[in-house]
């Protein structure tokens, strides 16, 4: 298995090229519209084809590269089944192994910061390594107060499906806003502070309830271009255009 | 290969369980007195043999169980070859690869923290990971003002033999005071609040020196204790005697 972490620091994004290195196949979890070049480079330096794009969720703080690469290499697009896009290619599903060449992705459905959310779980030997999206952050987890985000239900998510895994398996999530890129279950469950420490789901709920978040810069067209799998949607405001004029035109 | 990251809360010690599943041969990085028994219980429940203990240095804050587990599981008892032990059965040197099973550490001089101190790098397919001891902690590194520890030396260590791995490599310290458990080299050269953003050598030293840190409560046994590779010194405190008489007996 080939693995690379890249940043996207606009919107302070994760993807992740997960690769199989013997049948040289390839695929991208959340890639952004603004690093498409950068990861592409990287996936032909390593001599590899990018076979898969795979997002966890419809984003609302950056456009999916998902179309464009498509355009570019025939890779294909995966979404969480419960996404209902028409323009997927794939849908993943819980209890369906997805394979990437002979590695084995384990779909885990995880809904609270949106309502089709899903982790992504590998097993690489002496770990497992879990791809969280916006549900499980590094001392911190997404946000739930937009685009359909469940407080109790990202609890539930959290406590089910990832927190039930070993302590040793690595987590790796779609942000982080402070320089962190990993943690582990173990040490969520010690120190995450929404999460940490037995704190009960009323005590997380309200945490949520009462975050105050700021409105998502880009939400209101993000989350339209990610529903047709990353294409620029008109009416971009000024300040958001660069990506979606550098790539139409390409 | 089988891992287990284990912890020993009244030294904030991780020991580290590493094993060829194939051949059932595990080994222990930095073993502690207090946990043995929780550490050999693992092990037994794993259907493994305990085949190498395995310190990265001699440690000034608990006793090794290094002979404690020769002496119930025949293992052998590893160390640094710069640490000059009699009591060593065998001794590790960089550049020469430390068979596990199946499994290869290779080792890695990082004095500083003391001028004998290693580093343990694993490839384990997807990611390599290093133990890195008292080197390089997680948001910090090991203190250098006792038992030959140098500021200068610690960051040339880190520089040259840490921070020149690649990015994604996983860093498993030997000691976390505040309930982190990974790291990634490219998480500590970002965010290590001495050592990262490309501190220069002189201001690590300025920071190292100026720590005012307390006298190690348990150096004056615990360093020649460790030098006979675990065996409790006479005239141990009152405060410290517990794992000794415990052991003592056994």
């Amino acid at each position: 298995m080939i693995f690379r972490q890249l940043f996207e620091p606009s919107s302070s994004t994760y993807t992740y090229l997960v690769a199989c290195q013997e049948q040289g196949i390839a695929a991208l979890i959340d890639p952004v519209l603004e690093t498409m070049e950068r990861d592409l480079e990287i996936i032909h330096q390593l001599g590899l084809k990018l076979t898969y794009t795979i997002d966890t969720h419809i984003h609302a703080d950056h456009l999916t590269s998902a179309t464009k690469l498509k355009a570019l290499t025939k890779s294909k697009i995966v979404y969480p089944k419960q996404a209902e896009l028409p323009c997927a290619d794939m849908q993943i599903e819980e209890g369906k192994v997805f394979r990437i060449g002979s590695m084995e992705l384990h779909p885990l459905f995880t809904p609270g910061h949106t309502d089709h959310h899903y982790a992504y779980l590998f097993d690489q030997g002496s770990q497992q390594m879990v791809f969280t999206g916006d549900a499980l952050l590094i001392d911190a987890c997404g946000r739930t107060d937009f685009q359909s985000g469940d407080a109790g239900m990202l609890f539930d998510s959290i406590h089910e499906k990832l927190f039930s895994l070993p302590g040793e398996t690595l987590v790796y999530p779609a942000h982080d806003y402070a320089g962190h890129h990993v943690t582990s279950i173990a040490q969520e469950k010690a120190r995450n502070p929404r999460l940490g420490n037995d704190i009960p789901k009323e005590e997380f709920v309200t945490i949520m309830n009462s975050l105050d978040l700021p409105y998502p810069i880009k939400i209101d067209f993000a989350v339209p271009g990610n529903e047709a799998c990353g294409i620029c949607p008109p009416n971009v405001p000024d300040y958001l255009r660069s990506p979606c004029e550098v790539h139409d035109q390409g």
